[in-house]
């Protein structure tokens, strides 16, 4: 921690804050500027927030933390990209870059279906369809739960596709964790910690996607309470983060996957669908994905999607993936890729 | 709902609009302008997300909501305020404007009645205090948990204050509603679908903390999923939403508090110290609040806040909370309210 | 400045940073942690931004900047507030707290004059009006210029009521400062550094509008830029940010004018107008601001909202202003201040 | 315009909006739905924000838009993408994309200069170099303005590329369009309407940056201001938007690039460098930017970047901009473009 002492603080105010500083186990280093005193408090930063709280102590100007806040998702412990590997031959964080494509909500078999068989001919390497459904509504559909469990599970029986399947709570961690290939944390339950302490007990894929206005730095911190449960496969999703912009539903930060690779080990996913809103812009922002890096992507598909129950505007129709699917074939190339 | 047509649609993709309208439900009244066609689609629009798929049929440039979609939240079927009673004389939604204050997290015993104390004698009427904690990082304090929720009981044992707690999870829901008098879902929480219908079981007040990139209309949905429940004892709370602006934690947002008058019969509290993240401000804002019509205030005060285990920067020592409450009293009395 | 080395950087990367921060002719101080070096760079920080230059150097992390970079604008040279007076009893950053008010733009010689009377009856005491419109779209009524300036003449010779315009280009200044008592630099031109460069030759008191998405120390350097001219006398404005949130034009940041207390010692004025964009969300407003420790208010007033030619949703007709007023008295006289 | 009326309202309001409306020369057309009324105002919106002032009616609830408000910069009258041609060879909006490179200001006439061989000889096709400089703080270095434009001539001069530099107030341009093949219009600049104005008074083309916290509307609103004086050689600059994210300067949008396609005939060029701010994100984000359809890329290289004057910290060293474009040129290959 650094903490900046206030233009013209008292002898007397350095003092008692450097006094804090040991109390709390850290050796103060002060350095006298012309202007002000800088207090620099060695030791390990970590789950210290404590040390935050000197900035109620009388001429303290501000404390800024130097340390990563995480540790097992940092790269100071392990230097080498992360492979999970949900199923033979489809691995995230190699040369490969899954592409994992379907409906938002699991509506019916035969929708499921019909859906898994035309990503799996345009070359999808996973299935995704929701049977549990955060919605802004009460009164939207909630979703089929161990229904539509069982209706992605014939999916894949019949497709040979591995799912990603999203759990909300708790309570349907076993249930879900029984039928998904990747169980995956939505946007809106990235700081639900006690769900991140649940799947942190499993020992399978989670995909983690960024909350709608958190940093990264948050995020890696959400990943990290997954980690220090002992389960180190964890894949992130960037799906689009808040801002003023309206002509797109959120806006895709692609810089968040270059600044990832620098961060942590763990692979990138990203989901242009959720962040664009309009099934329009998903293409182009698909094969951006792939060239800033993308360890994989998400993509909607939708048999039909003017009658999809959920996330129709977003969705592509099957002819549009197949397109989208060329595209990522021939970018992925360009960066020394495949999918 | 209104479906606006791309420049230059031809005839036959403005019949299948209306054709799909029709399937859907709805009756469709096409305007013809010079450059464009508009469909108006009467019909209840709420829960009937469905219609924004139209946004991928040929032809729609987009398709634009026209009802809110908030029914029990709203003000079109009670128009005055609902007033939620914690105990006697402590009452949300009328001319007085009830104060909560305690520290953030539940450090022991010793702590939080000594806090108890200190905001009883300045003039607040509830404590708060967190048995759960929701932290950034695993590696912070947790909370008491049960244990915690214990110390507050005594808390109130002794002060008589009622008690305002969060909970995190729906496996707790009954261990916390078994303590608290009010039970505060986090801002991280208020798109915890599952915890919102489980609190909807209650019949015990909830306070429903705003989501940092929340919009209002989303928060009002979050309402109403407790509501749907059959819960009607629904505080809002302001907590600041997140902006671009590093000086404080995060921006407090008082025109929330003007809007939902209009919007909502719901009373709404303001939390000015996790807005503001740093104590100097918090005065100041709270006076504002009041001012814009807060019908309550929420304010962390510690008893010694540089030694606070979270959230020190920003919590009042007891003797600036008896300035605050000073304050506080004569600009309520400006606007004809009293605390 | 504190530069932070990565974990692992060598020896002759620290050795180097080190040189370089000499040859810039700072004096470095080294913290040597467990995990980490960090370096101080002692001397006057401002107007260096090459030290920021540093992070493009092999082992430094992140570079990060102690001192306030506004020397003119801040407390460190001047401690008490900075009284701005405009005419005989109208000052900003005293006891009293002036409101200007009057419609967006001028629209005709009888309506800036009845807009004039009608706010100096409501206890008003400076008149807005716009000569020169910055309009989102060129097709959208631009101003009236020096016929505009010449109509606010006239009610000011009427009413008594000095008066505020804004100046777009540094083309126009020397002819607005003939007519204006105030100039206002708008929120789109707050970092048109040349333009406030122009202002800073005058010797006539200046609003600053701030940016919509610009922060406080940005807004604050920008009137450094004022200052370093020689013209003290700035008056901040605040009249909110960019944020997601869309049932609001903008979000009014009430926590800047407690911020700006502590940072600086200009006067700070609200525009709740601009802010909301609808009219019903000013009063609650315009009080929140006063109860802040506004030293200002300036809100739009048009003598029929519903004909105005730009802003009309978010004017308040005369007879709005007027209960706007005494509520402004009672909250002022609240937190000791008048009107 | 969709003029919404509030529930309730009553059925003399509805009639004096459809007065209001006939009055301002449009046809009202209500559809009574069984909670609301809305009605369609049918005739040309653009430059008819008077409509919008109908919300200070009584019983209005909103007003919505629903032409584009952009007319010349719109799809409407022209669907092929403009083709703005610098000098033989150098044309954006073709399959070919044109890549600008060079430093962020013109600090001497031999850095200039070796910035331009070594961009050059790594196949960059124009040069940059800001010769007028819009700096936060008015302690830094403002540019060298008529000499540097000299420098960036004799850079020209010597090595055929041509130049782009930035022109910050109306009474230069003259000056700047002297010197400069694209007069720049950075982002601070957006919304300066009369710069906009004289600028379009040119035949030269100008580069749009857009501004930090504009929306796509209103980026294209602003050219429209250039494209309305008779100057249509205008291409637009993506260069981030202002986001809560901090591990970032700004966060890149390239949504926009893909909805720009869709909605402007306008050539869009990326500027990853002052998106991002750190010069390790560079390269992914420029091979992203071309991915997803960009028409160029503005890239800051110094040949020193650690010394440089001005944006140090985000510049490449030429060795790291001969890597980047090995991988421009294969993503622009795999995509159907060429650099």
């Amino acid at each position: 921690m650094i903490i900046v002492m206030q233009a013209g603080a008292a002898a007397r105010e350095i003092e008692e804050v450097q006094a804090e500083i040991r109390r709390l186990g850290y050796t103060p280093h002060p350095i006298y500027g012309v202007e002000r005193t800088v207090i620099g408090a060695i030791g390990d930063e970590r789950g210290k927030t404590r040390l935050q709280a000197l900035e109620a102590m009388a001429g303290v100007e501000r404390v800024i933390p130097i340390l990563k806040p995480y540790k097992l998702a940092g790269m100071e412990l392990r230097r080498e990209k992360s492979l999970i590997a949900v199923s033979a031959g489809v691995v995230f964080g190699g040369p490969k870059v899954p592409v994992i494509a379907g409906p938002c909500s699991v509506e019916s078999a035969e929708q499921i279906c019909a859906a898994a068989r035309a990503v799996k001919a345009a070359g999808a390497t996973l299935l995704r369809g929701g049977a549990y459904k955060p919605r802004t509504s009460p009164y939207s559909f909630q979703g089929w739960e161990e229904e539509g469990l069982k209706m992605l599970a014939a999916a894949r029986e019949e497709t040979g596709l591995p799912i990603v399947t999203e759990v909300m709570r708790e309570s349907a961690v076993e249930l879900v964790a029984r039928y998904a290939d990747i169980l995956q944390i939505g946007a809106r339950n990235m700081q639900n910690f006690d769900l991140l302490k649940a799947v942190g007990q499993l020992r399978k894929p989670v995909l983690l996607k960024r909350g709608l206005a958190n940093t990264i730095h948050e995020w890696l911190m959400s990943a990290e309470y997954i980690l220090a449960q002992g389960n180190m496969q964890v894949v992130l999703c960037e799906r689009g983060i808040r801002t003023f912009e309206t002509m797109t539903r959120h806006t895709l930060d692609l810089s968040a996957v270059s600044v990832l690779k620098r961060e942590s080990h763990l692979p990138v996913v990203v989901d242009p669908s959720h962040a664009a809103g309009r099934w329009e812009l998903v293409e182009d922002l698909a094969l951006a994905a792939v060239a800033a890096g993308a360890d994989g992507l998400m993509i909607e598909v939708h048999p039909r999607p003017q009658e999809a129950w959920s996330d129709g505007a977003q969705s592509l129709a099957p002819e549009r993936f197949v397109r989208l699917m060329d595209g990522v074939r021939r970018v992925a190339a360009a960066v020394g890729r495949e999918v």
